[in-house]
């Protein structure tokens, strides 16, 4: 019986990984670059064994959120591409020419100050230009990219222009014809640009064809094996499982409660067992009384709340306990794969992964 | 315009947090102990402030979930007491002994593994004791509290018994008739130890009156500012702020979409803001189109799905943009303090706090 950090363990596949990237490598035409987004520590994964099982895959060019996740990569690796998504942060702009980082610019005023910065001080800095067709979050909006177009030679002079890029809001989903309609909207874009790679798709946009492929897409969660739309078949290997032992088994009587809230009431005697993971480690409240876990083939129930430290399954079924006393049981894996596990509670796979596990035993098999 | 890092952030206030343990010591009875639960490092908040905080405000007892963490407090302080809920891990013994951390057993197996090796190493360790009384997760079944109360003088033969406790399971709810059973069944297991400390209150069972209080109480939430009963009236401080300024403002045209999956279509022209807080972060993607944020005392719909690592708002109310491009919008707040906000996706203040914030800058106001 042991305590929350040794009990519990995110097995992280490196191989499934690499395999899941292959296989997007094979789906692509032939010249397309195949990046990859590692932002929020890859997924939660951890970018420290995720990126070098990638570079191993020959995976080149990288996107990641922020100045410090850029840093992040270069700790690991000097050589390979890394993009930053959101945006130029004026006071990093030497750490930038430094480390050889590339903002993706996501405004006018950006592509200002990073010009200015070179003029002053003779520097030519890569960068990436992100234009808006249509999430309406990150990238130029239609008047800025107007003028953009219009004056190109005017406002870059000192960059090095290596990638221009837009984002799809509904690539989950190959039905909507906003898909089609921001493609059209970045074509017409990228006609001016014809000197630097272009890019729209994410993992989404991988499946939607080969028109979307450009010559680089950047996926992310299918490369961790979650699904990226809506109706997806199982195209990814699973990467992730989340096994726990029990810490703990009790007998309850009948009209016996369990759990915050007494949410849960006993018809029977039954048995109880209580692993070490909570929400505090990321395992959402909304699985209270909601979810399954798997001992081999056998389904069990977790029943009551889940508390900030543990959880409580229905054990009844087994007669044996001493045989299931140091058993792993599956949370998240083969038989039960995240992307079940997120349905049940109305979320995506992203979500669930990049929220799990401060306090697990990561175990990376390779 | 900058990154995630240096755009968002975590307010802590320390004072507030001081004057909440204080509260709480006012409210019990005059020799009742105010030990602070701190797992979860502090429930997110960062247990190498908030202890300090604490032991100046002369709290001298902290309740941890296992052993990593109980480790934690010793590095910032070697003489207060630690206990450690999660039970008793074999493998640590040594390190409970050198470091004089008090496991708290929940079961007889346990309590048998404990006191074998004290006779082994004629070593005296002391113990806490679990016991269930309604909660069905943790502590001593009715059978072995039976056993124990029975034999108690053989199964405790070298371990300093320090404390014995339970755990209330409706403790957010006053009306509910399982706490009154709860206290009576652990009142009549206490009789039988009156040489230790007897706890059975966390935050919500420091108010439901001083019945309730025995000789030590053991509040976290309440601490942290966030409520514990159902119907809370506004008994603690607001602790935790979460700020961030905007990283983009764009217009977007009638009929345009916002976000994944295109959830919001615009009635008319508009002025979207871009914040750099995502579910990557533990902002829930429950609040997708459902969550109000606050500039001075102007609220300002969030639109749109959250994405991993960023929100967009609605600013279109907001006539000189340049006047609020470098202000902090508040999303936790005393404007929206985190019961209302968690109460609009259905979760509760803990599961928000422990979620919250591993790339957002903490500010600790002192």
């Amino acid at each position: 019986m042991k305590n929350a950090d040794q009990n519990t363990f995110l097995d992280i596949n490196l191989k499934s990984l690499s395999e899941n990237y292959l296989k997007i490598k094979k789906r692509v035409t032939k010249n397309c670059i195949v990046a990859a987004t590692v932002k929020s520590n890859a997924y939660g994964l951890g970018v420290n064994k995720v990126l070098p099982a990638l570079i191993r895959s020959k995976c080149k060019h990288f996107f990641v959120a922020s100045t410090d996740e850029a840093m992040e990569i270069r700790k690991i690796n000097k050589k390979v591409e890394v993009f930053i998504l959101n945006g130029l942060v004026l006071e990093d702009l030497n750490i930038l020419s430094k480390y050889k980082l590339i903002p993706v610019i996501n405004n006018l005023k950006q592509l200002r100050k990073i010009e200015r910065y070179q003029g002053k001080f003779c520097k030519k800095l890569k960068i990436a230009i992100h234009f808006d067709t249509g999430m309406s979050r990150l990238g130029l909006d239609k008047n800025e990219t107007a003028k953009l177009i219009k004056n190109q030679s005017k406002l870059i002079k000192n960059s090095d222009l290596v990638l221009i890029m837009s984002h799809l809001a509904c690539a989950d989903d190959p039905k909507r014809k906003k898909n089609q309609s921001q493609l059209n909207e970045f074509n017409k874009i990228r006609k001016h640009f014809p000197n630097c790679l272009h890019s729209i798709s994410n993992s989404g946009g991988v499946l939607l064809g080969r028109k979307y492929n450009l010559n680089m897409v950047r996926p992310g969660i299918s490369i961790y094996g979650g699904n990226c739309q809506i109706r997806e078949r199982k195209h990814y290997k699973n990467v992730v499982s989340l096994k726990s032992k029990l810490i703990q088994i009790r007998e309850i009587n009948k009209g016996d409660t369990v759990g915050y809230g007494a949410t849960f009431k006993a018809k029977k005697k039954m048995k109880i067992g209580t692993f070490a993971i909570g929400y505090g480690d990321g395992f959402s409240r909304l699985f209270s009384n909601n979810c399954k876990i798997y001992l081999n083939n056998k389904r069990i129930n977790l029943i009551g709340r889940v508390s900030m430290d543990s959880v409580t399954v229905d054990l009844s079924e087994f007669t044996n306990l001493k045989q299931i006393s140091n058993k792993e049981f599956e949370f998240i894996g083969d038989k039960n794969p995240i992307n079940t596990v997120c349905a049940s509670i109305n979320t995506i796979p992203y979500e669930i992964l990049t929220n799990l596990g401060k306090r697990y035993q990561r175990r990376y098999i390779s």
